[in-house]
């Protein structure tokens, strides 16, 4: 690909950006690609099982570290990473600068979108390592790591270049003094604010990764990226491949370094801590994530975790809306930050198309669509995946304990990999009193559903678990024009999106690049959200100099 | 003004603020005013002296409070405000909000272009206001708390209005999904923070208040307004024209309140923490600017201590730079965050285009300028004006004991007011080495000339000073065109912007609107510069609604 056609992308995708229309620039479909490249991918895939993966990395590292398990096949991958002293990452950072933030905006974003470009001919690879790290399904770890991601990266690279060029470079300013005019020259730069962290989960290991690593690149800044280390593969894979553009375009590949760890042996402290970290990105739990929002100095942009809330007001067709919350909450087994979590329903019932629906027989209804799909053979497993953690199983197991079990988990047998790590969603019944059952973070395949006094009270206690706990989303059925107006104007006073009346292949868990914003960063479920402005613009400082 | 020529002025000053041109929306020579307007402001001021000054607000307040002392006439004002509980103020911002957060964009910027208007019917009793509050001389205080001030609050009503403007509001997204097509509609919103505290500073109380209260009106928020209580009276002017300006609009006046209080009893902390102000934005000192700042779940907006240095290399015309660092320095007795504090000197003296001047030859050459400017009857007692704070007379009295005195303060007499608290700058001379003399921040009319080894030290310790300590300018004088280059780049690294070879009427002090960032936002001066689009993008949240 060409730098001029690298070019003509960015400034499509700004054009896109503007309207905030749908945009892809890669294929999400697996059919666009070779007949071969799925099969190609599983054995380079398969080839890096219990080797070394260096990222043509210089040497000194102190280690070689790794510690990813498959979700699916409940054996550790045995693939090592180099790890390397802190302040070694920080000296190679630092020195890899010194050219970098000298290049012009075009440069970043063509050698940026050469790096897209590269990673966009490993999707297949990145597929496998991400289904095999995070236990999604392979449909979803192909899109979300491969096109999704390499969306959301382009959408940042768009945006940047728009702030980049926002203010002219050079100005002759003219003042009348009256008996004569005072002129200065001026000049104006954005200069990088220094060296960016971005912190990775396990669950999205490129999707939440690639925007604060572009931004942070686009902003003229280097970046260490430190993954989780469950979660190492995929994003090393496109580590890798932003070294080889930047190699290609003679920059330093020490711009990107990977920064690998252990669970019990964890880095991201220190590397947090470290006086020359300016820029720290992260995805995670709420008290990590508290904990870096509070460390003085550094500017941080955070996904952290929430409550999301479903509204069941009154409904068109009961079926169609019980078959979208299923998949839902199916999808990816609730690993989802975007996943529905808790369902308010009034403890007399719901108004639909055909009649009243019983808070029982909504309960019931939700029950048997979960049910439905997670026995549909062609369907279950590959909606539900594996799950990633043992402690998400755990915290599921122990909700139970505290509440009417109305659904448990299923028996689920993954059809290609016996020893999957499965568990389909435990539907709970709760009275929305027992604030302490749905009043705080169920992450993974668990749903709650509260009863309330009536949809004023669902939309108030939506509301309130948003405010105090952080919202992603909210899903919102009604058929009443008033209570769908009110219902946007509180929750988005709590800065929380509400999606109304979703079914068929609308799902509230999919936050598009280019359309929607992921996390407002207006209450505790983050700080920052992908795309806005401020995501970009807050990596580097605008200077003006003048000269008489 | 007619709401259509308010919106075309918006319109205008995007474009200008996009070219970064000088642009002024009102006259700043006041002979463009009628002829007896200063006499008529003269009289207005006058009358309001020992009254109470209400700001049409509504009753219940708790106390009447002002302790105003004019530094020209070294006595008390008598003016007193009305103060409220904190509650009380909390409560009637959110009562205000409420509709205001449903206005338009081109609503807000037409209502408050006309705030502007009607506030520029009082420039000249402001300008009396903030003379005999801040010490400002008249010529001063009529440009920086009228026209400048005016044109910075047009700067963020024009910014404001281009990012509030940045996304479609409705979209209709459609993604092909093979057999069908997928299609979701979509709005957009930009959704307030919340309430707004803008905390101002007793030298700039109009200045540096406007820009965080009209960004945060424009960003949909409620404002209170808490000015330092020794100069409460001009941002209180100011505020009443708001207020004017919102009632004859049919909106509530309390969108934007005044928390008057007092040095004994400061209301600041409690304002800050409650839980309801989301916005801060501070002009002061550091440590308290520390506090805002780490304040959890506020987003800040700073402007605190920093410690400016002059370069002096080589120079064309030693007695034209002489010149422009006495006028500098002279400027409101160095009482200005842009005004030069450091000027580094090598041992070994500077080349100019009439020969080579030793290091003593330089002091003697400040120090002659200075005294120069400061004995000319027709020009001394203008540009210093008068010392807001004793406790800046003695910060400088005390820095005196610990260094040689080069020039001492000099007695000026100013010919109209003759208790006039005056202190022409002291200047001292110092070792590179004494960091304890130089590396601190002495606000006021001191001047440290400090000795360095070479220039490249002068420049390495510039910088040194402004990531330390901040800086909010720097000031350069070269011939050499690579050490210019090695300036720029190092202190722009310092996140400082550089002023090459001011001579004649270019200062180093002046911030224009429209043209210079003030405060870039990258050293500890603060986290926030008049006016980048993060500025105003940080006081609202956009969030996506999704109908399917």
């Amino acid at each position: 690909m060409t730098s001029q056609s690298q070019n003509n992308m960015i400034q499509e995708a700004i054009r896109a950006q503007k309207t905030r229309e749908f945009f892809a620039a890669y294929p999400e479909n697996p059919k666009a690609y070779a007949e071969d490249a799925n099969q190609k991918g599983l054995e380079v895939f398969q080839k890096q099982l219990n080797q070394n993966f260096s990222l043509g990395a210089p040497e000194n590292h102190s280690h070689w570290v790794g510690e990813e398990v498959s979700p699916y096949m409940m054996v550790g991958l045995g693939i090592r990473y180099p790890q390397y002293e802190t302040q070694l990452l920080i000296d190679r950072a630092k020195n890899a600068w010194s050219a970098w933030k000298n290049t012009t905006v075009d440069e970043r974003g063509s050698i940026l979108t050469d790096a897209l470009n590269r990673v966009s001919n490993r999707f297949f690879e990145i597929a496998y390592a991400t289904m095999h790290t995070t236990g999604q399904s392979f449909v979803m770890s192909f899109q979300a790591s491969g096109p999704h991601a390499n969306d959301r990266a382009m959408e940042v690279i768009s945006l940047a270049t728009e702030e980049l060029n926002r203010f002219e470079n050079t100005v002759d300013w003219v003042k009348p003094m009256g008996k004569f005019d005072l002129k200065i020259h001026k000049t104006f730069q954005a200069i990088p604010r220094g060296i960016s962290l971005v912190i990775g989960c396990s669950t999205f290991p490129t999707w939440n990764t690639v925007p604060g690593l572009f931004a942070s690149l686009m902003g003229g800044n280097p970046v260490i990226v430190k993954p989780h280390p469950k979660s190492v593969l995929p994003i090393a894979i496109v580590i890798e491949e932003i070294r080889a553009a930047l190699k290609n375009a003679g920059q330093d590949e020490n711009l990107v370094q990977m920064a690998a760890d252990t669970i019990d042996n964890p880095l991201t402290k220190e590397l947090a801590q470290h006086k020359d970290v300016k820029l720290i990105d992260y995805t995670g739990g709420s008290a990590f994530g508290d904990y870096i929002e509070a460390l003085p100095g550094k500017i941080t942009f955070t996904e952290k975790a929430g409550v999301n809330s479903v509204i069941l007001d009154s409904v068109a067709d009961a079926q169609a809306v019980f078959g979208n919350l299923a998949f839902s909450t199916c999808l990816y087994s609730g690993q989802m930050c975007t996943a529905p979590q808790n369902i308010f329903v009034p403890s007399n019932g719901i108004k639909t198309a055909d009649g009243h629906l019983t808070f029982d027989e909504v309960v019931a209804g939700i029950c048997g669509a979960v049910k439905a799909l997670v026995e549909n053979p062609k369907m279950g497993p590959y909606t539900l995946g594996a799950v990633q953690n043992d402690l998400t199983v755990k915290r599921v197991d122990e909700a139970k304990t505290k509440t009417t079990v109305a659904l448990d988990s299923l028996t689920v047998v993954h059809p290609e990999f016996h020893d999957a790590r499965m568990k389909s969603p435990v539907v709970m019944v709760t009275d929305a009193a027992d604030t302490a059952v749905w009043m705080h973070e169920c992450f993974g395949p668990a749903l709650f559903v509260v009863k309330t006094e009536s949809s004023a009270q669902s939309l108030e206690l939506a509301a309130r678990a948003a405010t105090e706990l952080g919202a992603i989303t909210c899903l919102c059925y009604s058929t009443d024009t008033n209570f769908c107006k009110q219902t946007t104007e509180t929750m988005n006073a709590a800065f929380t999106p509400v999606s109304f009346n979703f079914t068929g292949a609308a799902f509230v868990n999919q936050h598009a690049a280019f359309s929607d914003f992921h996390v407002s960063g207006g209450n505790p479920s983050g700080n920052a959200g992908f795309t806005t402005p401020e995501y970009v613009n807050r990596r580097f400082v605008w200077v003006g100099n003048r000269y008489l």
